[in-house]
């Protein structure tokens, strides 16, 4: 038990349908041991990006070998590849959409696998021979279905599959190169870094993109309205560091700059949104802009 | 720990109290090595139709002995009874009040047993003793509650007693008939299908109660809105079918045809509502109509 | 496995982005056998009373020995202190912003720990050497973080510790009080009750601080709206003594006096506030008002 697999996974699935529920059956189903962990369901339909940016924050977080599962397909039925990817300490599986490539790239050596689904139906039991394997044999058996649901009918058995110790060789092909989704960086021009917000958490915190490496101590960090500029101030130490109610730039827990307005949602409070610019002017520059 | 039971849970409790907590607390407190699955809390408040569709889709995806449970109870603190139906390959706890009658038919060959609220407090240590029977020892006890929640202070011991493996006759009367809920079937009258939208997902997809064996290939949908029907064109393959914003018919993962749009929330798009009559009309018909 | 430790999480973290996970990420690392259970994580942000109140009345319906840990925490950043609570039957973890003190009191016999951080990441073998302690071997270790998160970086390692069986006494110091946030008490003056409504749950009942001690079965029950008082009519037994979407009084499943309407919201349809005044008349008093 303290081997059992930590299997997580991150969707748009939402929580009012059985969705999650059932991938979380069929996988409990062919392997009873694995510790499923939520990392959210709650990202926007389709958005791979903002799946892109919670998986590169938040994988290291789990023990080595777990397995991170990102179910975020706006491709989904067409003809998308779905990949497992062997990293230095994990595992990653995802559609071939470029969800994948910020976390891999952090976590280093990637290993890339093409899932071949007739073989993952084969070592469940549930598919045609395949000439030379074996069959792993399997109890559980998927009920037979109209549509495939490519959450419960192909990823949640290769999840099992790998939580049972299984290589992803086994039932891929391993090959050379993946989709690649790159978080937009922040850029320096004339003494001015441009960033901008990429994600907009829970209490309406904006994350910005900015990490604290392009910052002297002295800069002022400025959100950009419709009608300019605006001075967020500068990168303080904490929340109380301003009064109740006023906006504040910090460093955030993933390692971002974020912009927050002390006890209250910035996002609302100074009508922030995903993808706005975010400038960093240091300090003489700023009276002269 | 392979043999461990595993509890899905299905309510309209929401995830913002903590009623789904204190059901968890006690059937672990009961049964330590239960594995809990959260189906969904999101039902509507008292939406017993939801719900029934919501189990009637899904109890199938996990393993067989797996006990299923539905909390939807609006005549909660009313004589309705609490059962337990024991299926071809599950158990299925809820009130009677016909959630589980299409889930039930379903899977075949049900049980009913009606619960003996005092025999489970025997059973568990809680209550008086029952002649003729010997007490199953527990640790541990309800506090003391000035009102009853059924969901925790009944729902819960039963499903600990069930997953541990105590037959339901032990604390229950087997009974011959539960409340029967059936959802809507589709009807066809001169050519033409005329169904229902039964629930709207996450995505806001629309699922109708339609199948796919009542139409033909060339078969046209029609939505029934207040000015009359609006054509959603062939049931399609894929959302790429057609270009993103653009509404479609497809069959969906539960085996019913949805109207969806791609890239974007049918319901929010084209004003849908759960149910709303959706028509099929063969393709020579459409016209003369 | 019987003896596998359950930790409950309360917090204001909402769902959507990954901090629930990232925490439950770090104690699985640390302990694989722990059982995690969310209380809620829907907490309104800071709120530390609504928390109190969640986290009051639902301790008890867990076995003993679980470790309850509370992070919702608007003084993060500032020098506040992180307290383990040992009371007579469970483990309370929170920062020392009172959130704690009606769930210790009403389980009595509270010892108070405040956490020494260096201490606990020695044991970890994160931090550097404590003489005079030999350090626990961990293979986890948390990746380096730009920003300490509260919640994964010294409550997940904490719950860990405790999961595990080490004494708190191991990695903090005793002392004599913790802060104490009183939620508040309804009072009788000239006989008449004078309560608030202290939460509003997920179906919109308003649950007041009003006990059924404090009422006589003929006692008429008022919400007092700006215009003055409205009658709710007397404490009724269950939902379905008055007709669908009239309001009424009754006593709820935590020992309270809630205010309900039946079928409906009661906060939607009254327009009920957290913190509203509620007044509980005797018989013969409410005309003469």
């Amino acid at each position: 038990m303290n081997n059992a697999s930590i299997i997580t996974l991150l969707t748009d699935f939402g929580l009012k349908d059985t969705y999650v529920a059932e991938l979380k059956g069929v996988i409990l189903a062919l392997s009873p041991h694995a510790v499923i962990v939520d990392l959210s369901h709650e990202v926007i339909p389709g958005g791979i990006r903002e799946a892109s940016f919670l998986l590169s924050c938040s994988y290291r977080y789990f023990k080595p070998e777990t397995i991170h599962c990102v179910v975020v397909d706006p491709g989904v039925g067409t003809s998308r590849d779905i990949i497992v990817v062997r990293t230095n300490h994990y595992y990653f599986v995802a559609p071939d959409n470029g969800v994948l490539y910020e976390a891999v790239k952090k976590d280093g050596g990637g290993k890339i696998y093409k899932i071949d689904i007739e073989a993952v139906r084969h070592y469940l039991g549930w598919g045609k021979e395949v000439e030379g394997t074996s069959v792993i044999s399997y109890d559980f058996k998927l009920p037979p279905s109209s549509k495939t649901f490519h959450g419960r009918d192909i990823f949640a058995p290769v999840l099992s599959l790998l939580a049972s110790g299984y290589s992803p060789a086994l039932f891929s092909t391993k090959c050379s190169k993946m989709e690649e989704l790159k978080l937009p960086k922040p850029v320096k021009k004339q003494n001015t870094v441009h960033g901008i917000v990429l994600y907009i958490d829970h209490f309406g915190n904006a994350i910005t993109n900015i990490t604290p490496n392009l910052i002297k101590k002295e800069d002022e960090l400025f959100l950009v309205n419709d009608n300019g500029p605006v001075s967020i101030g500068k990168v303080r130490e904490t929340y109380a560091d301003v009064d109740i109610g006023s906006p504040l730039a910090l460093l955030d827990s993933r390692g971002f700059i974020e912009i927050a307005v002390n006890g209250a949602s910035a996002a609302d409070k100074l009508g922030i949104r995903i993808g706005q610019e975010v400038l960093i002017k240091e300090k003489g520059l700023v009276n002269k802009n």
